[in-house]
This record gives C-alpha cells, sequence and structure tokens, in this order.
C-alpha cells in the first residue's frame, strides 16, 4: 500500500480539509487540561491514549532552511502524540549533496514512521515523496506551506463571533460557525499565499490579493493552474493597487517582503513593496471591514506591518502561531499515525467534533 | 496567573533553597534504582509516578552559547520528568537577530510548558521572562548561574561527614546537618561566584572572595546591590590577595579566567590571575583548613587549578557535576510541573526528606 | 562493576555475535507491528515490556563526524527501547578541544547510562571508555566499525535462501540456516571492512579483499594483529587484483573510496581505483557465483558501484541499511540496558529465537 503524502491542501478535499480544522480544535481541547501545571506535586490529568498515535513511533524532520515556529510546532505536536522528532538540519544532514535524494528517502524511511520536510525548490520534497514507504508532509517548500493555512483556518473558526454584528474580543466561542469571508493578503506571492489561493475558495470565503506589478511578485504557474483546476480563481481577485486588494476586507494577511535567500534584492524588493504595509491608515483608505482582523505567519519585520496593527486588538497573530501546533499535530495524527485523513460534512467546529466522536466510537 | 521565574537564588527565600535541596535529594534517591542496569533482561523498577510531572510535556532549552553540562543536565533532567527537551543552538535560532525578543518568548511560550535559556547579557532572558506565559529559567547569563550553586549546595550537603572532625571520604552520609563553613572562592567575579553571594552566607556560610585588584575582575553593581539588600555583605570578606582570601577555608572554589568572549584578553587575563591557581601550597600557605574541599563548575583549564587538587581526594568535582542534573530536576519539577517552589525549614537532608514526605501525603 | 564496552567485534564471542543477531530478530518481530499505521483512530498494539530496558534512561551520542545512518538508526533505536537519545554533534560539543576527554567521559556518563560516540582518531574512543562509568559503543572510528558488521549479518541470515539452489527473491524465509559463504570486498580498507575480517571467518564464512596495491590500501597493523589473534587470517585471501577478489564471490561488498577527511587526496584515489568499481562485467570476469548479492554500507557514489547492480535485483543495500536500526536496537538492548551480551549456540536465526525465548523465561 502506497504510503498518502501532503505536499499542499490542493491535494485535499473539502471534506478532509473540515476533518483536519475538527481534528485540531478536538486535540487541543484534550489537550490542553493536561499541561496546565500540577496542583500540590499531585499527578495531572492524562492525555487520553487516542491522542497516542506516535507512541514509540519517529518522525524524522529534515529541514534545509531554519525555521523555529515549523520546528518547535511540529516537535511539540510528536511528543504530546507521545513519539520522538529526530530533527535533522542543514549541519546534520545536506539533501542531495552527498547521497541522492532518492537513497535518502528510501534509508529514512525505513528507520521512521514519517518524514515532515522544510526543502528549498519543491521539486526536492515531490522527489522524497516519490521514494519514501512512509507518509512525507511538506513542511515549507518554494511554492506551498499547507500547514500555515490550516492553522489560519483554525484562528478564523475559533474567533468566528469576531466577525459577528457587535462582537467583542471576549466573547470568542468555537461552537459558532465562520461566515464567509472576505480576506486581503497584501504583499509578495509566497508559499504561504499559494496554500490560502486553493483552500479559503473551497470553504466559501473570498480572496483579494494585491502584489507589486513586476512579473517576480506574481503568481507562479503551477501554483495558479492548482488554483485553475479546483475552480478556486472565480473567487479570487488580484492586483496591484493594496488599497483596491483591501475592500471589504474582514481579514487582512500579509508576510515577508524579503523570504530566505533573497536578502541580496533586499532594496529592490522594499521600493517595490513601498505602499504596501499594513497600517490603520491603510485598512481604513482601502474600505476594509472596520472590524477588520489581522493574521500573519511570523517571523514578523515592521516594513510589512507597523507596531500599532501587530500588537493592536486587531491582531490574531499568537493564537495563530499556537495553533500551528494544534493543527500540525491533527495532520500528523491523521496522516503519521493511521495514514488516512477522513471527510467531513459540516460548516462549525461543534459539527465538526460531534462527527469525530462518532468516528471515534465507530471504530 | 503570571508564571513564576528564575533569574537568580536571590529571587527564592531561604526556606524555598531548602526545599530545592531536599526535593533534589528525594528525586536522586527515587530514580537512582531505576536507572541501574536491568537483570536478566528483565524490567527496571519503574520510576514512582510522582516524579512524572513533565509527561508529554516540552521544555525549550534556548542556548545562544554553547554549554555541555547544562544542557546534558537538563536534557536527562528533563527526560527523567517524562518530558522532552526541545534543543535550541545558535544555529537553530539566533536570539533577538531574525524576530524580537518579546516574539519569541511569546510564540515559544505558547507552545511549551517552560524555557531555560542560556543567554550573553542578563537583559536578554529578564525580556523573555517579560513576555513568557510559561516558567523561564536562567540557565546562565551575563550575571548570573542559580543552578550551578544549587548542585554546589547538594554536593556540600551529601558531603557533610567531610567538614566533621575525623571524617573520612568513606563516611559519606546524607542525613547529618552541614556545619557553618567558610567558603573561599579564588579568581574571577563570573556568574557561577553571583549566585554564592547571595546565597552562602543566608544558609549560615561565610565567604572570602580574592580576585585581582582591576575594576574589571570586581562584583558588578547590580550584583552586589542585592547581595546588600539579602544582608548578605556582612558574612563577605572580599580582598586581591588569594592568601588572605584562603585563611581558614572549609571549601575552595574556582572558575575559569577566561569565559566565552574573552579569548582577546586571555594574555592580560593571565598575567593579572598569575598567583591564583589552586593548588596545595597556595592553600597551606593561605591557611586553609588542612581538611579543605574543592569545587569546580567545569570545564576546568589548568591555569585555575593544579591537577593534583583537581583529580586529588579532596576534590568533589565530579559528584558536583552529576548533582547539576538532579538539582535542575528539582528546579523544573517544581517550577516547569507546579509552576511553585514550596518553602521547608529544618537544617539537614534527612529532615527536609521528611518535610517532603508530608508534603506528598497531604495533597 | 566495570561497565561493559564495545569498541570492535573482536571483543566479542561466537557466542555473542550469534545473540546479538538472534536479539535483532526477535526485536524486530516483537516491534514491526506495533509501528505499522493504526486502524479508524483505534490504538496500535503495544511493544512488549522486554522491549523498554531503556524507559527513562538516556543515551549521549557524541558524534565528531556527521553520519546519517548512524544516528538515524540509533536514535530511533533508542526510542523504541523507550529511552531518550541526546545528541552532540560537532557544534555542540568538540571532544578533547575546550575540557579533556577523561574530564568529558567522566561527566557525561555520571548523567547518562550509555555513550555511543563516532569519534576521529580511534584512541579517542578507547580514552572514553576507559574513563566512562557506563557501557561505551564504538559508532565508528578510524579502525573500526562494529555495528555495520552486525547488519549485514543480520541481512544475510535473513536471505540466507537466496544462497540456496534455484531460490528466488521471493523466498526469503528468517529460518533457514546461511550456509558458508565468500565474501568478496573490493576497495578501501576502510573500518567498515575491519570488523568483517574480525569477523566472517569466525562464522564459517571465506573473505576475499581486493585492495590497490599501495600501502596507505592495506590493513592497519592493529587491525591485523586483531585479525591473527582470532584465527581469521587463514580464511582471508588479500590481493590487488579486484577480478581474483571476485572469483566464487556469494557477496560483494564495497565501501567509499574517499572517507571523510580524504577529500584532497580524491584525484589520486580515483587513479588508484581504476577498474575497482563493482559492475556485472567486472563480477562476470571475476569468476562470481552468478547468484551473487551485492551490500553497501551508504552512502554511496557511482564511483564504486554503478546503477545496474545497485539498484538491481542482486542488491540487498536498502533492507542492509534498515537492519542497522534493528541490530543497533539489540546491542543497545544487551549493552545499556542490562551491561551483558549472553552467549548463545546454534546456527539459524530460528534456532537464536528459541533460545532466546528460553532466556527470557527463566529470568
Amino acid at each position: 500500500m502506497a504510503p498518502p503524502h501532503l505536499m499542499t491542501l490542493a491535494d485535499l478535499s473539502v471534506g478532509q480539509l473540515r476533518f483536519l480544522l475538527a481534528h485540531s480544535n478536538s486535540l487541543k481541547s484534550a489537550c490542553v487540561p493536561h499541561l496546565k501545571p500540577r496542583q500540590n506535586f499531585g499527578i495531572s490529568p492524562p492525555t487520553p491514549s487516542w491522542t497516542q498515535s506516535l507512541s514509540s513511533k519517529t518522525v524524522a524532520l529534515l529541514f534545509s532552511k531554519r525555521s523555529t515556529r515549523t520546528r518547535v510546532s511540529s516537535e511539540t505536536a510528536v511528543s504530546l502524540l507521545g513519539g520522538r522528532a529526530l530533527f535533522l538540519g542543514r549541519d546534520d544532514i545536506q539533501l542531495g549533496v552527498n547521497e541522492s535524494l532518492q537513497d535518502t528517502a528510501t534509508i529514512i524511511s525505513s528507520m521512521t514512521e514519517g518524514i515532515f520536510a522544510r526543502v528549498g525548490d519543491h521539486s526536492e520534497i515531490e522527489e522524497m515523496a516519490k521514494y519514501s514507504s512512509v507518509p512525507v508532509i511538506n513542511a515549507l517548500s518554494s511554492l506551498w506551506h499547507p500547514l500555515q493555512t490550516v492553522a489560519d483556518l483554525l484562528t478564523l473558526h475559533e474567533h468566528a463571533k469576531l466577525f459577528e454584528e457587535g462582537a467583542s474580543a471576549s466573547q470568542k466561542t468555537e461552537h459558532l460557525p465562520l461566515r464567509p469571508l472576505t480576506i486581503s493578503y497584501i504583499g509578495d506571492s509566497t508559499n504561504v499565499l499559494h496554500d490560502m489561493l486553493v483552500t479559503f475558495p473551497r470553504l466559501g470565503h473570498k480572496m483579494r490579493v494585491g502584489t507589486p506589478p513586476a512579473a517576480a511578485y506574481q503568481c507562479p504557474e503551477p501554483v495558479w493552474n492548482r488554483v485553475k483546476e479546483l475552480g478556486c480563481d472565480k473567487n479570487i481577485w488580484w492586483g496591484s493597487d493594496p488599497q483596491d486588494a483591501l475592500r471589504g476586507a474582514d481579514v487582512v494577511i500579509t508576510d515577508t517582503w524579503i523570504s530566505m535567500g533573497q536578502e541580496a534584492e533586499k532594496a529592490q524588493r522594499l521600493r517595490d513593496f513601498q505602499g504596501y504595509q499594513v497600517t490603520e491608515a491603510l485598512c481604513r483608505e482601502g474600505g476594509a471591514n472596520p472590524n477588520w482582523k489581522f493574521l500573519h505567519c511570523l517571523p514578523r519585520k515592521q516594513y510589512e506591518v507597523d507596531d500599532e496593527v501587530f500588537y493592536g486588538p486587531r491582531s490574531l497573530v499568537f493564537p495563530e502561531g499556537e495553533n500551528r501546533k494544534w493543527t500540525t499535530m491533527a495532520v500528523f495524527d491523521a496522516l503519521f499515525g493511521g495514514w488516512h485523513i477522513p471527510s467531513l460534512a459540516g460548516t462549525s467546529l461543534g459539527e465538526y467534533e460531534d462527527a469525530i466522536h462518532t468516528l471515534r466510537s465507530t471504530r
């Protein structure tokens, strides 16, 4: 039986995306009480046995570039699932240098139960998936960053109340359906954006993207092909005026303007992105929903978003960061633990939750 | 509820220091039998469940400088507590470079249950503690090294018998109270010394410190302020003649003369520290107690102490090194496991032990 | 009680080698079902409690050179035994640089339950073993690579059927005795070869070795002394004609021609090894058994073996690679878990298996 891989969220059905959200929420609820400080040298409540799918198992983390959040979220997710993360960084293994990717993937997959790889060119992770005997999950490649988008979605679902009329931040509830949103992305066409493009429209949201006009900042063809195949393009507006891109935005998202390896282009990029910094003024002038919220995958530079927004009440960036852990845990549990992502119907985390309980009780 | 942090032992009461010693001793007794080789492919005796406070939990080890003992002791302590240490070194994360310390502390603390950080300037760990949502423990900073002093104290308590009249090394007993000692420190005013200054005098010991006269080798003002606040200065003699510093010494301690980052000053430092090498002759001439014992935090260079002392019968350096593990385990169990360091009365490890049994039986 | 170490397989008796093979096989059978994907979010079958000999224990992996397979196999082996591998690479610890090997071995062994070290010069691991209070296992040194040979042997035993008349690859059975083989090694006299020289002849196999004539490619004296002490030299033919070396070969083995640290000699070495590349033609012309199989410790370069052989049906390199994990697990379980490698009689994995069941049932 061939192992299932995850290269991009374009590989998953809408029902599978729903499952991942529901399962993330379910694992988070189950584990948070266990992680609280114990009282009086007593014992913390145990993690439920159904969360221990990686017990005695090892997940190889092959990172050819540094990535703090991806690393910490994946290592802690593996631990919570009872397993062991084996981190191999740039100094531990040079993918494709001393040995072919084929040989490395064959050998490492023969000794571990999952591979989570953060590569340079996307073709590297495709090559590893081709030869691996265990599931390979893309931790970040030149083209895609699937796990970031799952974390973004969980964060939006958890804060669904904020997008309702007259809501306040304290009224967060997980059981409210998330209404269809207008999600604006301002910045470079990065791997982070690409997984949003193949995902948000399929879940009923509209996207508005603003990038500088130069060819370097447009969506790469292999990505746009996937967008069109999935019919997502009908709900994506793309232009070069950041204010246009912000019209009606319920959520504003940006990412770094200078990704790893682009340091030499810094001066040029800073010129090209002038006027793209996310600020209160820009969003007001662009006509965003006055109640707009802000997401960012981190790490963040001041170029792309100012302190007022980033540290202010609109910002969901830190819950979003923490959710990297819970959503990674759900993906690892499904793929590394069971080689299978089920499919769910429904539109709220509450409905998903019920479906998962049913799934477990019928096993 | 704000998490408790540990920046220096000056943060703890005398009762809390006693608890840490007693708890270290208690964890050591409980775990050593489990760690012995098993017989005939059978099972080792299990570690008691009360020691598993970090089960499924992760402790982030953020080390911006290398530190073998601190790393091995903390990783093994976390494992023994049932948890997972996530090491992030200089090549994994550059604290404050690609992201603000505020953002790093916020995110990492949202995904882990404790942060143990070995930083450069002490202000860095203060900044992390300010924004972390979980306890932050100082693994070593420019000013303080709290866990080393706890290990030193446990070692002295375990060898209390050696400081009694007519004792021999084989008569070690853990239940003898430690008599008030004269503790001499010869060398540079390092972080290792600073935690002794705020601790030993509060536990009834006198300190005598000998450093070269230049300003660079004197106690930094922020440290001396804490020493005075705690009333420790009344029991500290400080001078520039190493022989004077050794008068009546029951314990002689030194540390490296050239800390990380001071390599350029090596020639100057070797000149300034001439006459400070700990030897039998120096201690005899200085009038140390003929029965004096030797401590050193390691790694050791011959400059500061010769082989005769370092590898001889006076040396407690290797039990002291091993105790880094047991004392770190106690601190992690209390702070990361339970967010609380209780306070104990009493003066011997035996009395502490009884108090802890009571604590556990009443939970 | 002094801990037992493993520097080379020359340290072990034939009965102990048999035990390691049997125990590897036994651990593999016991653990593989546990590592399969779970069904329907249920629980995987638990690993048997007799495999958990490193529960709460830590094994220090001290690697002064990079080594992917050795690292992944040892980290996963420790995890499967319930323990924690603590990897310390070149950037974490510089063996012998900042501290004497004596002090490092003393301290690290006081905090961990085993040391697995990949060093440069073989004297370094001997020095560590001298001062360690826990077992030290050689992960690879200038002279020896014991764990590779155990993996090779397990692979040959598992494929014993392939060496019988009229066998096909699909008829693999673990319970057939392995007939006496002719094993040819073509290439440089590396650490990988050296452990074969002291092992294969004692288990009834003949070796034929072909290396270029220059002195640099001959067996180092300390190794050859061990070969002679064990009487292995009587069943080793050594010459400089690769075709001669292949006569009657049931198994053909090679290794890299350019080991770490020999990059400067690359051009010279490529000249000296002309004609040594393992190919179908070379083996046919040399008169190998038409049914010959191929082993390689990896990573592999095309110089030493072409794609037709390496990826073809004769190649056992990937099962051999996976077996690094199972054989390392057996060695760690015996030495780190129990400080003892028992001795077995018998000639097949099936007989060994029975003996081990008896061993466990009588404990």
